[in-house]
């Protein structure tokens, strides 16, 4: 697995390429500069990992297709994400993002809010223009993929924000899935997987044995990405240690409110319910310690492992009807990339 | 014209009685509850006045089309505006909105923000099943009128947080209402009787004489608007003198601007340099009061009224190729309306 591991990256950057361009050719650069489209294409442009539209390209030319059929979709993909990161940032009350500060940190939330609207909308150009390469039918069905998916974003996030507001402490694993699902996964894996199959194969994928693949790999993605955050004290983009800091009840924190010692639940109960503000590095970094002594950490990076070795025998499922191709190759390869990346 | 501008309001609540069984069927009322649907339905059901999707439904019946032909059109159009309200209210720190206290005061700025953007995505599924009603062509016109309206609104929207954000003011009419056309008009009138009239004519309406119709008329509503806010001592639902408070440069600030005598301008501007907090009830009403001695009420009003006087010959543009009918009636007698409204 190594060789194709290490390929990853070179993989991604082909794919996103490809869609530079076509993004580029949807952001407006006119006015309003100073306030909306300066700041939305200093956000966007050569920004991001770019895991997204490549899953979406890479699943169309392996069911058939050509990259060019799915390349607006693809970039849809890539404008709908950088709008949500800007508003989960927001939400979040997120200092880091990209490398950078928070965009609401450099221009106020008032001005951010509004950049990350631009972009929501932004997103359904292409998927409008997507009629004159795939016809009505299939235009409007990537039309609903996204409509969907972003219905179930704004309810992923809505949980999230709700056990934070609520100050939730009676949380399982199950509970992180279906958080997951909805906030990550939906918009992450299984919308470019979906949507990418479907133009792929002119509608006659099985969308849901996609799906159920995107959920796995994007489950991975999250659970992985928590640990990053966790485990990085250099700099990787983003707030270091900002999961603990914003109370996010990640998986090593829900397998923590239910493994621990009461003393140190208490701790982190208490913790979790004061103010963001009251939180100091010595809080967060004894959290992180609490953490990791009670396993927490091990348990989280073993769930990731198992969800991975699903992923792969969904995969198997999913892909079935797909001839060898490197796009093909590329999905498979992916999975064990979830849980090996470092960024 | 006193009978007429009596009925509008029983016009209006005739239209959206149409489409109130509508948007409830769109609105979700499963789960996430609490912090996603319960707020979202409690913000938009049986809210507001209406005034856009009524245009929208005599739009498309006064070019020979039958109400039901724009329902969904119509109710994407309130979901919209509800969505955009929300948004607002959070960029202007508003505080009261629709008689209540404002989404974000009542639940935190997170979940309104998220509440907001759950309505913008809703408004997408009447329009998706549009194309059962309308067929792909039309669905499709109104989905892209839809997209084009909302980059617009965000436009706006940029435009005037960049007043505030640079404390701009060296502003003039000019300014003032390219502002609207793209915050306000753009969705308040251009969109829903664009879109109503393109339904209704099955795409022959000259669609640009109805933009222009739309813009005056939108003009007139947004100034009269920001009368309402200064005139009234009484809520109304909003904030009041919220718009002093908030510094936003409405016309009659504007005109102040350009107008007043230099130490007079001197106090406005300072007041409009200070942070939002720092401004007190004593200080708004002396805002108010230098604005009404220089004449800056009566300014804005007489500008509404001619913008109301060209809205009447737009209208015989806009709706020549119309047989007379009570929907065509409604949309002449709603051009005086704009400036008589009291709330």
């Amino acid at each position: 697995m190594t060789a194709p591991i290490r390929s990853i990256p070179d993989v991604l950057d082909a794919y996103n390429a490809a869609i530079a361009d076509v993004i580029a050719r949807y952001l407006p650069d006119g006015q309003p500069d100073a306030h909306l489209y300066d700041p939305l294409r200093a956000f966007t442009v050569g920004q991001g990992k770019g895991l997204r539209p490549a899953l979406c390209l890479a699943a169309c030319e392996a069911f058939g297709g050509s990259t060019a059929d799915a390349l607006l979709s693809a970039a849809a993909v890539e404008l709908l994400h950088a709008a949500f990161l800007i508003h989960d940032d927001i939400e979040d009350g997120s200092e880091k993002r990209r490398g950078a500060s928070a965009l609401h940190v450099q221009h106020g939330v008032p001005i951010a809010l509004n950049v990350g609207d631009a972009l929501a909308v932004l997103c359904f150009r292409p998927l409008l223009d997507n009629v004159d390469v795939l016809g009505s039918r299939l235009s409007r069905l990537v039309l609903a993929e996204f409509q969907r998916t972003m219905e179930r974003t704004v309810e992923g996030q809505a949980i999230e924000l709700g056990w934070r507001h609520d100050n939730a402490t009676a949380l399982t694993p199950v509970d992180y899935l279906d958080m997951i699902l909805r906030k990550t996964c939906a918009y992450t894996t299984i919308l470019p997987l979906r949507v990418g199959a479907l133009i792929g194969s002119r509608g006659s994928a099985d969308l849901d044995a996609i799906a159920e693949f995107g959920f796995l790999l994007g489950a991975a993605f999250q659970i992985h990405d928590d640990l990053l955050d966790l485990r990085s004290d250099e700099p990787y983009g983003k707030d270091i240690l900002g999961d603990i800091r914003e109370g996010k009840r990640t998986l090593m924190v829900i397998h923590f409110l239910r493994a621990a010692r009461s003393e140190d639940r208490e701790r982190i109960v208490a913790f979790l319910g004061r103010p963001r503000e009251s939180r100091s590095d010595d809080d967060v970094r004894a959290v992180l310690s609490l953490l990791r002594d009670a396993g927490s950490l091990d348990f989280a990076e073993n769930y990731a492992a198992e969800l991975v070795e699903q992923a792969d025998v969904a995969f198997d499922a999913a892909f079935a009807p797909c001839a060898p191709s490197p796009a093909l190759d590329f999905l498979r390869d992916v999975v064990p990339f979830m849980t090996a990346r470092t960024a």
